[in-house]
């Protein structure tokens, strides 16, 4: 078997093992066709301590699968629209590269190709030719993988793998003005990441090089910043692909080269890794690449693990995000779906890539609720009911699947 | 003279001299009168270390003036609108209460007077009661005070006692229509903050809290997150006043009483403290007290702190507040205010109360500049070139003291 030999070809690959230690083999061999680690299990998971380099999270915040994927707790995001770094998810593909790129990061370079002029600018180059700034919903593309009732492999994440940052760097259009534009006959824009690839094995196998469609130039940025401070190096920094409305492995860490292509990147990642494919089947270029989100909400509050439920008004609040558009509108359901309410829109509102806090007074007497949300974009449409199961497990927006029970008293 | 009179005081009074040993006597005996230790000078800062109570702030980020006056470095503010919790700025008129009102912040009590139905309530109720989030500058009175000409005495702080920062909480309307509304003739809504008084002296002399006018709370909110996360205890958790439009000190820390009242409360800080007292003169309520923010914008990069700027292309970047106004428009000048060109506005517009972060595209030749930036608010009100001088050194906007002087090679 395919995944089994690239597994075994890995391990005697790397020195010491070290990257088996860090969880990443399953990563390495493909996430849809990984074995799951029992331990990764939603309903008894046991409490692991945050690894070192990223020692700096809020550990109460924090759920941690493996060393290289961690999950903000789904009580811990908190109303605030933005999602603090120290509490945001990990999800590297492949282990950081080694500290020293953040020793000087103004000095890291990246290599444009497939414009009129490809150049090399180094990010002290970057931040003298433009500024913006956007807020953008960073999401895991198995984010919600643990609520398929198929049990795909992979981690198991329920919403945790997503939050909403600032970012700040310059955009991809700025960019490619600079170097005389997009040379004719692209069709893609593909990122290659930094990490250092183990040797012996083929790179294509393991590299993180991903295409996305040539229209989400638009509003991509490479970016220095996150929250209003440098990007640390293990979400990606010193400079970042931010591809807006894009599952985060279309958000390039580390990145190094930022290429207009005519066709995808022949990487496994891209060509068999992060495809929806129907269950039992491996990846393939045929099936749709894991590319831009999906409408999407979910209740943060109130939810059974925070202690009992008192009876009277009580506050229901969540986040939606409308993907790669701007939320409309949030409804909310107290009986699964039977009925639903209008929510309000509450605070600033950061742009169509941001997500929107929501949050509906209602009050309530002693009984069980299945509470349900479910949101609408500026174009209409509606988040799905239940997302269509995949291999991978990718993309799960389903409403049905994000419902909480809870007990009032 | 009665500031000396004060202090002896207090020092008689507070147990082990702790409070002087945080620097409060300054503060307690009123700012605008108290005497500057020497090793506050901007010029040649001598380096501290951060104090216990906020040692998880960034120490690069941070200039420590005392143990409770702490500032954002003018390079450390990012670019991304919101500044991140643990580079905020600290100035504490007390020392913060015990941490263990924070270790239970759901039982933290307020209690709502000059209401119709007075009634006190705890955090858990008011998250129960609404849920609002509003993006305000939060900006110490004293800000700008190393700038002014007559040296006023107090914390020499430059540009960096202010931050953009995002509040959740329950709007001060919808707790005040749950008491039945405001009681008839109140003119003034009163906070009082929830600190330890030192025995053995009048609690008005020390006690934190303000009045502001009725007018003010249209859009106030009791606070209990910061950021995305629970107010530390050092900002004023489990629950803080935000007064958004008005200056850091009508912002009451751990709020204990808010009460809608006929006049301004007699406390020293509101009676004769915080007042723009002409020069020379100590502070009494016939002056203007120190309440709504004026528009004001200063440029955050490039600074000549940072190292050799070289000629070409540059990005001159700032933030931009209009105080109670939302922030239409900002200048830059590049020869000391001669002459003007309009900046861009960057990225999510987080609503009137936040800063702008701004910026400009130029080509510089070597040779010194002086760069300035002016804001216009919506209304058409422009800052000031130049605050009026006052013995407290409060409410520095004047575009000429903050414009900063380069070198280009």
């Amino acid at each position: 078997m395919q995944t089994t030999n690239l597994k075994r070809r890995h391990l005697l690959a790397t020195t010491a093992g070290s990257m088996v230690a860090a969880g990443l083999a399953p990563a390495l061999a493909g996430a849809q066709t990984a074995a799951t680690p029992a331990n990764e299990a939603t309903t008894a998971p046991v409490i692991k301590p945050l690894p070192a380099y990223v020692s700096w999270k809020k550990p109460d915040s924090m759920i941690v699968h493996t060393p290289t994927t961690i999950e903000t707790k789904r009580s811990a995001f908190g109303t605030s629209v933005i999602t603090p770094t120290d509490r945001l998810y990990i999800r590297n593909n492949l282990p950081a590269p080694d500290a020293s790129i953040v020793a000087d990061r103004n000095a890291w370079q990246v290599t444009i190709e497939g414009v009129v002029k490809p150049q090399t600018f180094s990010v002290a180059d970057l931040k003298r030719m433009g500024l913006e700034t956007m807020a953008t919903v960073l999401q895991c593309s198995g984010n919600g993988r643990g609520y398929f009732a198929g049990k795909p492999s992979g981690t198991k994440w329920e919403v945790g793998a997503a939050g909403c940052v600032v970012w700040s760097g310059v955009s991809v259009r700025d960019l490619v003005a600079a170097v005389g534009g997009v040379a004719k006959g692209m069709a893609y824009m593909t990122g290659t990441g930094g990490e250092t690839l183990p040797e012996g094995i083929d790179p294509k196998s393991v590299i993180v090089e991903r295409s996305v469609p040539l229209s989400a130039m638009q509003d991509a940025m490479l970016a220095w910043e996150i929250n209003g401070e440098p990007i640390p190096l293990a979400h990606g920094g010193p400079l970042r692909l931010i591809v807006p409305g894009y599952s985060g492995v279309n958000n390039i860490k580390y990145i190094k080269r930022l290429a207009f292509t005519t066709d995808q990147t022949q990487a496994a990642i891209q060509k068999t890794g992060y495809r929806l494919s129907p269950v039992g089947q491996k990846g393939d270029p045929s099936q749709p690449a894991v590319w831009a989100m999906d409408p999407k909400s979910w209740v943060n509050a109130p939810l059974a693990s925070e202690g009992p439920i008192k009876a009277g008004t009580i506050q229901i609040q969540g986040v939606a995000m409308g993907g790669t558009q701007a939320v409309a509108k949030v409804d909310v359901s107290l009986d699964g779906g039977k009925s639903w309410k209008p929510a309000r829109l509450v605070g600033p509102n950061l742009g169509k890539y941001a997500w929107r806090q929501f949050a509906l007074a209602t009050s309530l007497k002693p009984g069980t609720y299945d509470i349900a949300c479910r949101t609408t974009d500026a174009t209409g449409r509606v988040q799905v009911a239940t997302s269509p199961e995949n291999t991978g497990g990718y993309l799960n927006s389903g409403w049905i699947a994000h419902t909480v029970k809870i007990t009032v008293v």
